[in-house]
């Protein structure tokens, strides 16, 4: 069989080249092409995406998997890679060639009618272009296929590899069931910290440096990653040497950056993490999106929030800012980072509310997939949600059902993953802390090494050999929970808020 | 015929898209790739360009190119388009993969060796690793094939298509005999400027706004290009509309940036310049390396070294560097950009002199492929022809025959095309000249628009529509001559230095 697996492996190999080179281009496209630049860099991406699918549905290719999985003395790891591949290569297939178009051009006219309906709080011009998009997930969906029959599983599993609406519509309301009461009492009974310390003007220099240093003491590598700006911050790989994070800098703003570089630096030294004899294969990849967050929400949240980390940075961000910071003690910085507010922005949202955003647009995205909500009904059912979960209803809806761009581009199915990254970050840092009660002194003394390979042991290393919920599973010993998370909210929050 | 064109346009499409891909991924692997990123950024390069490889010698490809050129109604532009292709692909299906991997192999050990080489001034070590690349290149030629039966036009066809060996003797042998008396009199009986006024330190920032400031100014899109700095500047081209430029900023060598940037931006002025009907085909590029090098070496020697050209400029440059240049004349400054010194570096050669490096290159280049010089016996040729040309002799072989990467890199037929640059570029300029006897007051007076239209008109828009020799027939009523440029050089040389 080495002939067999050679050639997949070959195949394997330029698959992942073709997805780095992706990756790159798509980072390029945010930092440093020039303007007029951008639609050719759009049909060029396309074409390497249009090689990509011709290379998956290859009947070469696919009689190679068939061949290789019907060889019952293959190497186990080698048999995964191959399973990874094959399932690339189902999901490719199933989905026509038609509705791919069909799909591109229908998200292309969605996202700029939605543009144009933010920026004019017009959401009855938007209304119909969101139903096409619905329409054709739905097409998508039952082109898909899923074990259980429901096409919303269709979708989420492109996100969420074995997730399942049944299996998460539990989890997120007992979530919900929560944190509303945590909420309500934080904000109606407890004492926000003060943050007025903050409205002063941090120099781009200054930002710049403190999180390129935070970076680099986080265990992020430069040697083998770099660090850029761009409007939106984001990771791209582009190659298991080359991970990219970027970051925003605003002046009036100083934790945009601050979070933004640690959020991503999570991202990155995940990427940066895989098991190196994985290079170049379908093994070096994250199983899910929701275990990708975790990792990202881990440093920003859980560690990058953190009083003892506070207590090692505030004095390099002191020297990044001589005289600004002066008399702002740990502690008050802990506060200021950690200020839970009933805000319309999900992207603006603490630690606190975040998951209570993201619980109203899974059950909305539900219903419009579902046909239960119709699209021209959403703006009405995302107030009354508000009122529900929040206690606050949008000023309008640019401020409501149109802030995010997701559904406009077509991803239903992908917020739940930002939950699924909470929990899951959550369970891994009670884990680990019950295996290293030090963990907090290590944090001040910005020991940071530990808990990095602790998490690229149990998370990194494995790259995709596992499905999400069992790489946690196996590092935890229990699969997705809500009892960690929502127990660290309330431990962390209720001293701030003096309750 | 509708679909056969159809089906070629789209692969066409293709692969102009694949080779944008290919000249970004170069880009960015010396100007921000991580280090240790490179390794990988080589292999996805290496995928690249067997997916170009394999797409050129698909045979429905050949299928299609052969159906269209038999199709008389074919319209005279898509019939260039497809002849263009018709040619990549004819030279990429009759190169064995088998050469083109040893070939890699040998060049790759090479360059190895040949760093090491010069590092030790070590020649001997250095020869066997020649004789294999030469040896490899003569059976590339073979397989290549040319007209003539010469194997150096074979190669010399792939810089320089349509040029052969038995035009271009002549041109050269014609060109050194009116450098050589010319180089001997300038350096014997001349008074050479004076450049004193240099040795000081320029800063970074200065530097980098001049040459930005330069690039605009020469009517170089920074809406569809951008500048970076790199160890060794060069252009690539990512899209029609997105060509980048590089610098190199040296404190103390304040010419360094500006001559390179204004270099690259000749380059870059053409990659911007093709016609915008033609983007995204196998028009969209330059006939040859040899025009090309004519735009680059137009704006660096002849508009970037002229003495209108430092009337306009020298104000700005001294507000860039704020009391270092304030003593300095226009008619100073422009001296010591036109020194010309007998020296061993052909990167770092005057215009006068850079010709009779090239020269000997040819020669010897010829008779390595030949046979007629073993490798081993490079190193004492070398400093005979440079005794000849120059009248020095290098202090040991790294000033010598172990300077420059091509051999090494395997390319023989590619140093012909710096002078032929040069030849053209005179050519060109004389011809515009007599159209436009202004051009001085218009360089004086920042108008370089004018200049810049007419070599978009005869050059730039053409793209590969004809071949270079032809572009330059059609622009100056000639095909490629020596007088211009001797006479260019004597009437500006001989006054600088008080003949």
């Amino acid at each position: 069989m080495t002939t067999q697996w050679d050639d997949f492996e070959r195949r394997m190999y330029e698959l992942k080249d073709l997805e780095g080179v992706i990756g790159l281009l798509g980072w390029d496209e945010e930092t440093y092409t020039p303007s007029a630049g951008r639609a050719a860099r759009g049909r060029q991406t396309g074409t390497l995406e249009a090689i990509r699918h011709r290379w998956l549905v290859d009947p070469a290719l696919q009689d190679g998997i068939a061949g290789l999985l019907a060889d019952e003395t293959l190497d186990a790891t080698k048999r995964v890679m191959v399973q990874r591949v094959e399932r690339q290569a189902r999901l490719a297939s199933r989905v026509p060639e038609s509705l791919v178009k069909r799909m591109a051009e229908a998200r292309s006219t969605a996202l700029a009618a939605w543009q144009a309906a933010k920026a004019e709080d017009d959401f009855v011009s938007f209304a119909p272009h969101l139903a096409t998009v619905v329409g054709l997930l739905r097409e998508r969906a039952d082109a898909l296929g899923s074990d259980s029959g429901d096409p919303y599983d269709a979708l989420l599993d492109e996100y969420e590899p074995g997730m399942t609406e049944a299996r998460l519509t539990p989890v997120l309301e007992e979530l919900v069931a929560g944190l509303v009461p945590l909420v309500q009492r934080l904000t109606e009974e407890g004492r926000a910290p003060d943050a007025s310390f903050l409205e002063q003007s941090f120099s781009d220099a200054g930002q710049w440096d403190f999180t390129v240093r935070v970076l680099a003491d986080l265990g992020f590598s430069l040697e083998r990653g770099r660090q850029d700006r761009s409007a939106h911050p984001f990771t791209a790989t582009a190659s298991e040497d080359d991970v990219r994070v970027t970051t925003k800098i605003v002046e009036k703003q100083l934790f945009v950056s601050i979070f933004s570089t640690i959020h991503e630096c999570g991202h990155g030294l995940y990427e940066q993490g895989f098991d190196p004899a994985h290079a170049r294969t379908s093994l070096a990849a994250a199983p899910s999106m929701g275990l990708h967050e975790s990792q990202s929400r881990l440093w920003e949240n859980q560690i990058g929030r953190s009083l003892p980390f506070w207590r090692r940075n505030l004095p390099g961000l002191r020297e990044a800012f001589p005289g600004q910071l002066d008399d702002v003690t740990p502690e008050q910085f802990f506060g200021a980072v950690n200020r839970v507010e009933r805000s319309f922005i999900r992207t603006e949202a603490d630690e606190v509310t975040y998951n209570l955003h993201i619980a109203l647009r899974y059950e909305l995205e539900r219903a419009l997939l579902s046909g239960a909500l119709a699209a021209k009904d959403l703006a009405g059912a995302w107030n009354e949600k508000m009122q529900a979960y929040l206690g606050v209803t949008p000023p309008d809806d640019a401020h409501g059902c149109l802030q995010d761009i997701h559904w406009a581009w077509g991803a239903i199915g992908y917020f739940p993953t930002y939950s699924i990254g909470n929990l899951y970050s959550a369970q891994l840092l009670a884990a680990y802390e019950a295996e290293r009660p030090e963990l907090w002194s290590d944090v001040e003394a910005g020991d940071f090494a530990r808990l990095l390979e602790w998490l690229r042991a149990k998370v990194h290393r494995l790259g995709h050999l596992y499905d999400a919920e069992d790489v946690v599973r196996r590092a935890t010993g229990e699969g997705l929970l809500v009892r960690p998370l929502v127990e660290a909210l309330e431990k962390k929050y209720l001293p701030i808020y003096g309750l």
